[in-house]
């Protein structure tokens, strides 16, 4: 559909009456300019949170299906509130549920997967020059019941809206103002991105930049939508995802992560036979076990060590599910270590540059930081080191890449 | 459907964690005494109002459609608690959104009106054994939207669904015990009625005992469904509503209500044509005042007066259209008071008894309270007094016609 733009507000961008305000303020001003609008909102700020302690309350196990059933109210509120404040400034909107905007999904209930969008009705009431608001995270399955889609659940009803609507560009508003080199709380001079590929934005996300799910990324990437990641709170242009940034920028590496919430764990003296690693890390997804990092060393008198990085949180049961796996294949002991940090370097330049990793280690080394684990792709090294090493890690890699504001290249 | 029970909790009944866990366990015990069991449930508690408070703080006049996306969240919560509850219990029951078990309605969104039902997928799951649960209070239309029934909303879903499962009995929770005489927390010695006629629920029910909503009873007198109003907090029986009660009861009368929330509104001079009645009161009614008690006197000169009760809350409202219409009919001055309040004595037994009005008009001359205006039915005598009067008129005709526990017949 022409001049089409999906716009998608976070849970801090509806936290309360005066956000919800601004938000209607600011879908009007797209409106206004022309624009056909499609909103997609999550639910008010905590509000998911506190249903979700209530049922845990009521019932520690509650079933998944039933747990759709409940949190999916959060968005119809939010959806239906931002509708009320657009009316009160004069424009026509109507808020939908995601059943009844034709958002289909498979059966897995609090994960679900989008299917299709039957986008029927959204079209009828843009074509009426009406403004249309989502709620986010939900949609029915193929059985009718209510599903959610999980984690960025939101972004992924924005994207997937986006595609079935042939809109160009999909608006992710959220609290920060776009992506940058570096988290700005933790790297003072670090430098927002005017444009980032949708590669690049894949591992710094994963490598613990929250401001997007991988799923919606990922999505977006399938069907070359570009997304705009930008702050509910300021006018100014955030970060543009797409697959080739109109620039060609010299830049070799566009950012570095950390993430301080994950754990260590070691299989040591596994038998090295052909499949093993894939039979460990199948039983442990099947088991619920999410891994990040893995790492096999080459192996010495038919025995290796398997090495991999699994969020903190869940620690207790990924150790206990680890230990399952290693009695299972005659492994030897599993030591788990919570004291780490994981630094990640990303970059599309990195695929034509050689040096990067060893630019990378040595100006750790330089600085005497200790690296326990590495792991590398074709776009983004990761190095795991000493949790207190942690944030000094990032400043130095933040600085060797020249990512700082002062040497900032292109228009910002 | 055999063996079907349709139960309805109120607000009051789902309030909380622990008042949830109760309904629970008593949804259990019918279930586990072999029942099949549907389960209508109110949003939580006072929760309905907080989503009101918000949207009005957003909007002063929101679109009636988005007040239902809106305040159908609630009763959807409380449904889907409840069902994790149940489950925490050990038995299978699952909750459906009005929309998703057919409940299909008309157009008027705050006050659609159930056209059907299409009880298929309630059916299914009710023969696999399972217990159902419905958020009351809401449909979808026929134009795909969302509604909400209005007031007393929950108590209609669960009359409806009652009469379209073809149950014997729909039970109505909430937190009084069930119909009586008068109201306990007025007259201390008001008697619970075992039994009652739906005419009589319908005359109590308009005339002040906010148990049940008219509506709800109209559609169970329609279909001839024994209601069974009870505390979800006590075990004991409550009343049973229904066509023709087991017992032949020698009362005339079976309650006493006292209303002190109403305004008498007086049109003086208005001229004496056919069809003026019927003109006031289809203005008024299009203008959404909510007519009570009508009054005319006999004309004099060509002129008469008409007098009628209405909501005090809305008083000013109700004032300002009645002068409208005053002055398009040419009648005279308009005079308000707020200072009433109206006593109703509502009897089947009235009927084939005569004498009970002047019995009635007796006893609060004898005791020296004036009456402003009469109005009755085949089943029901109301008067207007001074408002400080209200009180003690309500304990002087409960005693009156020997209401009281003391003097009780039949069964309690």
């Amino acid at each position: 559909m022409k001049n089409l733009v999906v716009q998608k507000y976070g849970g801090s961008s509806v936290s309360d009456q005066t956000s919800i305000e601004k938000v209607a303020e600011r879908v009007i001003a797209s409106a206004r300019a022309g624009k056909k609008v499609v909103v997609v909102v999550s639910a008010m700020g905590k509000s998911t949170d506190s249903l979700i302690e209530l049922a845990k309350k009521i019932n520690p196990d509650p079933s998944e299906r039933e747990m759709d059933m409940l949190v999916s109210t959060g968005e119809q509120v939010s959806s239906s509130l931002l509708a009320m404040a657009i009316h009160k400034r004069g424009l026509e909107a109507l808020s939908f549920t995601g059943p009844q905007v034709g958002i289909i999904t498979d059966t897995y209930h609090t994960q679900a997967k989008i299917l299709k969008i039957e986008a029927k009705r959204i079209k009828k009431q843009l074509k009426k020059g009406k403004i249309v608001i989502v709620a986010g995270f939900q949609g029915v399955s193929t059985a009718l019941e209510i599903t959610t889609l999980g984690r960025g659940g939101s972004d992924l009803s924005a994207v997937a809206l986006a595609v079935s609507l042939e809109a160009k560009i999909c608006e992710i508003y959220t609290d920060v103002e776009g992506i940058y080199t570096a988290d700005p709380r933790k790297v003072k001079d670090a430098k927002k991105l005017p444009f980032i590929t949708f590669d690049e934005m894949l591992e710094l996300a994963s490598s613990g930049a929250q401001v997007m799910h991988t799923r919606a990324i990922e999505v977006a990437k399938k069907f070359n939508l570009g997304l705009h990641v930008r702050s509910s709170f300021s006018k100014k242009e955030g970060t543009i995802i797409m697959e080739k940034p109109p620039l060609i920028e010299e830049a070799i590496v566009r950012g570095v992560t950390l993430t301080e919430d994950e754990a260590k764990i070691t299989i040591c003296d596994v038998p090295d036979r052909p499949g093993i690693a894939a039979f460990v890390f199948d039983k442990l997804a099947k088991s619920g076990v999410n891994i990040d990092m893995i790492v096999q060393n080459v192996s010495r008198k038919k025995m290796t060590d398997i090495s991999f990085t699994a969020g903190a949180k869940n620690i207790k049961k990924t150790i206990t599910k680890t230990k399952e796996v290693a009695k299972e294949i005659g492994a030897g002991n599993v030591i788990s270590n919570k004291n780490i940090a994981k630094i990640s370097v990303v970059g599309i330049g990195m695929r034509s540059h050689s040096g990067v990793a060893a630019r990378c280690f040595s100006a750790l080394a330089k600085n005497k930081i200790n690296i326990d684990m590495i792991s590398t792709s074709e776009i983004s090294i990761s190095c795991l080191v000493k949790k207190e090493s942690g944030l000094k890690a990032l400043k130095i890699l933040h600085k060797e890449f020249e990512l700082g504001q002062k040497k900032k290249r292109g228009k910002k």
